[in-house]
């Protein structure tokens, strides 16, 4: 078995999956996480249950870090960031800096699973106040919410009787520049508009869409049963701006189904946010000096055009959100793809 | 190195990249396919570019086709079936039936990537009349006649001056039992209203759909291109019938977004047929004894119930679609995870 590891930047769902994956086929892996601890967006953003299998979110993360801290074959670094590199595929030398302290690892390639962030609601461009009214908040905040089992308006502390989604805020969006769409938030806020029913039996609860974008399996399991079993009210509509009246919020929108005008009143409103690329994976993409495309997002394609977890650069590979909104089937699939091409090239340059 | 080697059953997308990443990371495969040659549904269904890259599809699979023909590590079966198979993880002695002849094939794990197929029209509960109108056809004819660069109406030779592509078809229809929505049928019938305008400049393409699933970059790759660029115009509305009238057909159904009866006459329809189970997924799923879902895909999922190429026996593993609706990066993604695996588990039993 070769010296060499495999050093993957990112401690998240695809960085995880692919040092289990490296661990597994007999090869070695180095995590370095800048958090303090491993599970990456799910962990630290306090999600409840998973899109779209409804399982405890922390109960299988649980799993997977266990499965890598206790891995032989696999070093975690947390706290730990990548500030340079040096040498080509099969023999990278790589600077990691862990508080004070840098120290070189030598690699035999490299997987970028820096990941997403949520798109912050300052930048959108209607008017929904998410820094103004306390109960405007994002589907993240509601997934914390619905983890701590207290869901209530932050106004009040009261619970919420009506309850509305809004979705594509910062996605779909030309005058902020991501035009494209963020693929989970319509799975994520349907999953949530079940929680938030089966939490609170009294309460109506109502989905603002372009298009209900569920993909797949998402359909059957999700929205169907988001319809009819669970009463969620969805409505093709834009909502133009947000305003507080009386101790409520009133929606001002177009219903673009009926084709009239839509003034509705509500307790809680919630904004799906999309994703952006992390600071980890713009700071990364320039740092590694991989191609990024117009987004910010690590361009994927490599030679061939159609591999989904190669960069511009022969032996680094990316998994996950950082190459683009992934969903969590997407984010293991890929991290165990990347997984695979990151042996490969170690090997192909040491044979 | 291991004598033993991983069984993939399926030569398309899924099983290809899972053969050549086993090849990759050193382990060996054999690749038993029922066709005669490789390439699985892209290649036999002629598709001439590939949704979302607009790719040459021919080449992308000539090349994954050459990789896995000139590795010293993957043996391929063409024209050959699985009949059965004893054993468990670590050591499967699985007979496969090549002509008249069988032989057995001892394998550490197996890989089933057996795909999908179309939808077929017969079964639609609309009246599209796919059987009775040449001018009638679907995604899959679209492709061939977009590869072979003729793309004309079936009934008199002549190009379409009128092209509407009806969505949906087969998928997120309960009456017929397929709930789940097919994933890709949307970017393909897009992709392809794109070709349709640039291969007939004065041509006029209409998509008919329920929601527009473009998920991730599909959106900015292709949705908007198409309406902006190429002018495909894009009506929210449910096609309920097709008629003839005169040498042009007469379709008939609601605008939804506008609220009112629609009919319209078109020289061609162009039917999106979604994906169900081949009839290889549904004859591995008895002959292997793993769980099928309520359509008939391999149920994934695992003990974590999150895994997405766990099936339910051990040291068997699923990718593509085989699995459920899949577009090529999944395929591509999940062959990777599953060759991950699949050694995985093979080196588990021998350690």
């Amino acid at each position: 078995m070769p010296e060499s590891k495999i050093l993957i930047i990112g401690g998240g769902p695809a960085g995880l999956e692919a040092a289990r994956s490296i661990s597994d086929i007999g090869y070695s892996a180095v995590i370095v996480e800048k958090r303090d601890s491993l599970g990456g967006t799910p962990n630290e953003a306090n999600y409840a249950k998973l899109t779209h299998h409804f399982k405890d979110a922390g109960e299988v993360f649980d799993e997977i870090v266990r499965n890598v801290t206790e891995s032989p074959n696999i070093e975690v670094m947390t706290g730990s960031e990548v500030e340079s590199y040096e040498g080509q595929a099969g023999s990278f030398k790589v600077t990691v800096k862990t508080g004070g302290k840098t120290q070189v690892v030598e690699a035999g390639s490299i997987i970028v699973a820096t990941g997403f962030q949520h798109f912050d609601p300052a930048r959108e461009t209607q008017y929904y106040n998410y820094y103004s009214y306390p109960d405007v908040i994002t589907i993240a905040d509601l997934e914390g919410m619905l983890k701590s089992g207290n869901l209530v308006r932050p106004s009040n502390g009261k619970a919420p009787e009506k309850v509305a989604f809004i979705q594509c805020v910062g996605s779909r969006d030309r005058q902020i520049g991501n035009e494209f769409c963020s693929k989970v938030c319509c799975g994520i806020s349907s999953k949530q508009a079940i929680e938030v029913r089966e939490m609170l039996p009294d309460s109506k609860v109502m989905i603002f869409y372009i298009d209900m974008r569920m993909y797949g399996y998402w359909e059957n399991e999700i929205y169907w049963p988001a319809q009819e079993k669970h009463k969620v009210n969805y409505v093709k509509g834009i909502v133009s701006e947000i305003l507080q009246k009386g101790d409520r919020l009133l929606m001002r929108g177009e219903d673009t189904t009926m084709g009239r005008p839509m003034e509705v009143e509500m307790d809680l409103v919630v904004l799906a946010v999309g994703m952006e690329p992390s600071a980890g994976t713009r700071a990364m993409s320039q740092t590694l000096g991989i191609d990024q495309n117009k987004y910010g997002f690590i361009a994927a394609g490599g030679t061939s055009g159609v591999d989904p977890v190669a960069t511009s650069v022969p032996g680094i590979f990316v998994a996950g959100a950082a190459a683009g909104p992934a969903d969590l089937d997407d984010s293991f699939t890929m991290g165990g793809l990347a997984a695979a091409r990151a042996v490969a090239a170690m090997r192909r340059v040491m044979a």
